[in-house]
C-alpha cells in the first residue's frame, strides 16, 4: 500500500477496509468476521460447517503463529483455507485481509474470516467484512459480555457455543442472552455445540438470509 | 504523569514500570502479573488463594469493563482487592498500575495482578511485576503455547488449570508442558484444579520460594 499522506492510521484502516468491502462486493462474495476469545470454538464451528453447510465458502484464519488452524481445515474438506500469521499482532488488520485477498481462490459465496483469539482488540477494526459474529463458550463463564462490552455493540450475531457443557457447569445461559440484548437489542443469537449439531441449521438459515439481502 | 519529553511510548512505559518495581521493593512486596484468556479461571485462582495461602496478600484486577472480579474477591474474604477498568483497553499499563499502588492499602507481603483476559497484548508490558505467571485451561484446547508465543517466552510460571475436566476433554497436557519448555527450558508449570485442589500447594511454595530471593 502506498502511504496515505495526511491521513491517521484510523482513517487509512477505514480505507482499506472499503477497498475490501467493494473487492469482496464486486466478486459477489459475503464476509463474516468471526471474534471471539482462545479456544471458544471459532476453528471448531469452522470443521463442523465444512461438512454440513451447503454453499460454498472458503476461510481466512488469523492467528499470532502457526498455521495449524488452517491446516486442520484443509484436513476437515475444506481446500480453500488461507492462513495469516499477524506475528505477534493482537488482530487481523485490514491491510492484512486486503493482502491475503489478492491470493485466494475468489470463486465462492461466503468468506469466513477468524480473527485471531482475543475478546478486545479485533472488535475495533472494521476489516471490510458485511457483520461481525462474536463467539462465545460455556466454560469460559457468563460474565464475559458484561465485561468485554465492545465487540457485543458491534456484533450482529453471537454464538454462545459448547452448550453441551452446560450441565457440567454454572453458566446461567438466559442472562448473557440478557446481556447481548442489552448491548446490541436486534442481535442474533444462537446456542450451538459441534457435539450434538445444535444451533447449526439456524445459524446456517441466518447465513443464507442474511446473504439474500447483501 | 509529567510527561517526558524526548522518550518513546516504549521507554516511558518501561520508566513507570522500573518506578512500580522500586516502589513495590521499598515497601517489601512481592508482585506477579497474572495473564491468560478470558475464561481461564485467574478470578477463580485468586478466590481459592484466598481461603488457602497462608500470606497477606492483595489484588489488583483488570477488565476492560466492570469490577466484577474485584467484587468476587472482597466476597470470597479477601478485603484488599482493587478493580482496575481499562475503559475498553486491552491490558493493564504502567502508568494504570502507578495510579492505582497510590491508593492501596501496602501492608501485604505479595500483590496479585490480574491483567486483563487475552493471551496477547498483556505479555508486552513489564509492569513492575517480580514475575509474569502464564494461565492455561483445559477447555481452550492444547495449541495454545504455539499459537500464542510472546507469553510464554516471558513467563517464568505456567499454570494449567481446569484439569479436572482432562477426562472429558481431548487435551494432550505433556505435549503442552514440552510446548512451553521449548519457549522457557526454566519455566515452572503447575496442573492445578481449584475442585480438587490439585496443584496450589506447589504453586503457594512456589510464590514462598521466590519472594526469598526477592
Amino acid at each position: 500500500m502506498k502511504k496515505k499522506i495526511g491521513l491517521s492510521a484510523y482513517e487509512q484502516n477505514n480505507q482499506i477496509a472499503s477497498e475490501n468491502r467493494q473487492f469482496l462486493y464486486k466478486k459477489g462474495i459475503f464476509a463474516i468476521n468471526i471474534i471471539g476469545s482462545p479456544g471458544c470454538g471459532k476453528t471448531s464451528i469452522l470443521e463442523y460447517t465444512a461438512g454440513k453447510f451447503d454453499k460454498s465458502f472458503g476461510v481466512i484464519i488469523g492467528d499470532v503463529k502457526t498455521a495449524l488452524d488452517s491446516d486442520r481445515l484443509i484436513k476437515a474438506g475444506n481446500n480453500f483455507s488461507y492462513a495469516i500469521e499477524t506475528g505477534g499482532g493482537c488482530h487481523i488488520s485490514p491491510l492484512m485481509l486486503k493482502d491475503k485477498l489478492n491470493e485466494v481462490n475468489t470463486d465462492i459465496d461466503y468468506l469466513f474470516i477468524e480473527n485471531v483469539g482475543n475478546l478486545v482488540c479485533p472488535s475495533s477494526f472494521d476489516l471490510g467484512e458485511n457483520f461481525k459474529v462474536a463467539v462465545l463458550s460455556v466454560p469460559e463463564g457468563d460474565e464475559k459480555v458484561r465485561k468485554y462490552p465492545s465487540l457485543f455493540l458491534k456484533a450482529e450475531a453471537v454464538i454462545i457455543n459448547k452448550v453441551d457443557l452446560l450441565d457440567f457447569m454454572d453458566y446461567d445461559i438466559d442472562q448473557v442472552e440478557k446481556d447481548c440484548l442489552t448491548h446490541n437489542p436486534k442481535v442474533k443469537i444462537f446456542r450451538t455445540s459441534i457435539k450434538t449439531g445444535e444451533g447449526f441449521p439456524e445459524w446456517f438459515e441466518f447465513l443464507s438470509e442474511k446473504r439474500e439481502h447483501f
